[in-house]
């Protein structure tokens, strides 16, 4: 059984898109945040306290786009989620899961950190400014691979979009959703009709009450 | 013909170093830093001015691990630097293969911005701070995994080692290798007496004379 530590809406949200995309069977651990504070315990599992941790028999992974790219390799590699080594767009395929991580969560994490995480005194503003900037300007390449189609690769959802549509859902809770591009708005749209992001958000929910502190988003 | 846009040293050096691992046919256009500014036709080749960019056929790509993931999947799979989806420590190999950009190489990239290509008066030795304690805090993960074994997986040089290492190249010229904990100092030595890695400096040095201004890093 694959066990899936996890916030609610945060860089984890990928691993659990991507299990419900592929109908594998997992153990949700849903865990306050930040967990290395409020759940010192949760530093045994993960000694470097940072969400998501997808533990697989002896596998243990801490990276959210690269647990997609595992879990599609290894138990999904026929699936439509996929792209085989030699279909045309297998490099962009590649090239977008690295993409929706390095390049538009990052960047992003800085605009939470110094405007929102840090206590008051410690904030800089211009440090958001330079990176929501620096993210808006990465967003114009989603906007043009999105000019002749609906999903990035091979004419249909595969998992560069688990990876590019979560940086899209981390950007709507930091604001920036109001300087999406048009193509990419209405791409942030489709994704959120996706069924298996609907249902990974029914299971995050379903898993904690909605009474409890919804957690930000590192 | 595979084409890479790079700039001594910068994060494309991961693909160059991939490139000559897998004794792959290749042209290197060495560019001057920044490229967007210092060489505004490369935006034609690469809109979003960023360095690398690899050129195969039709295949363009941006994300320097992305490309090295892809050169090994799609011509080396049976090399010593892939594993496959069934070895048992595939989820650690793509983990680490993540982890060496998103998480060991974006927080430099602000360590070096805000000393170094901010103006004077933009820059910001808070943030600096910030983010080296943060990627000190993620190499420890590193220095564990080294406790038991030189190379990251598998009992050899692999890919993940080529996203990892270089990360270390960057933190050294950065000054920040003083902070190195034993095992990362020798895996770092280690990794530079590599002989794809000598071959790539090699081939980097050999197109671009060294009298030529030596890029920064980004």
């Amino acid at each position: 059984m694959i066990t899936l530590y996890h916030c609610h809406n945060a860089r984890s949200f990928r691993c659990l898109w991507a299990l419900e995309a592929l109908e594998l069977p997992y153990q949700l651990n849903m865990m306050p945040f930040p967990p290395r504070v409020e759940c010192p315990d949760y530093l045994r599992e993960n000694p470097l306290g940072t969400i998501p941790l997808l533990v697989d028999g002896d596998t243990r992974m801490t990276e959210s786009s690269g647990i997609v790219h595992y879990l599609v390799s290894r138990y999904g590699p026929d699936s439509s989620l996929a792209l085989p080594t030699d279909h045309p767009e297998y490099g962009a395929w590649i090239n977008w899961l690295y993409f929706g991580e390095a390049t538009l969560t990052f960047p992003q994490t800085l605009v939470l950190r110094y405007t929102q995480l840090e206590p008051e005194e410690r904030r800089l503003p211009r440090v958001a400014e330079d990176y929501t900037r620096w993210f808006l300007s990465r967003l114009k390449g989603v906007e043009r691979a999105l000019s002749d189609r609906d999903w990035l690769c091979a004419g249909r959802f595969t998992a560069a979009d688990i990876s590019v549509a979560y940086a899209l859902l981390l950007a709507q809770r930091l604001d920036l959703s109001q300087y999406f591009p048009p193509r990419v708005s209405a791409y942030w749209q489709r994704a959120q009709q996706e069924p298996a992001y609907l249902r990974a958000q029914r299971s995050q929910d379903r898993h904690q009450p909605s009474s409890a502190a919804v957690s930000p988003l590192m």
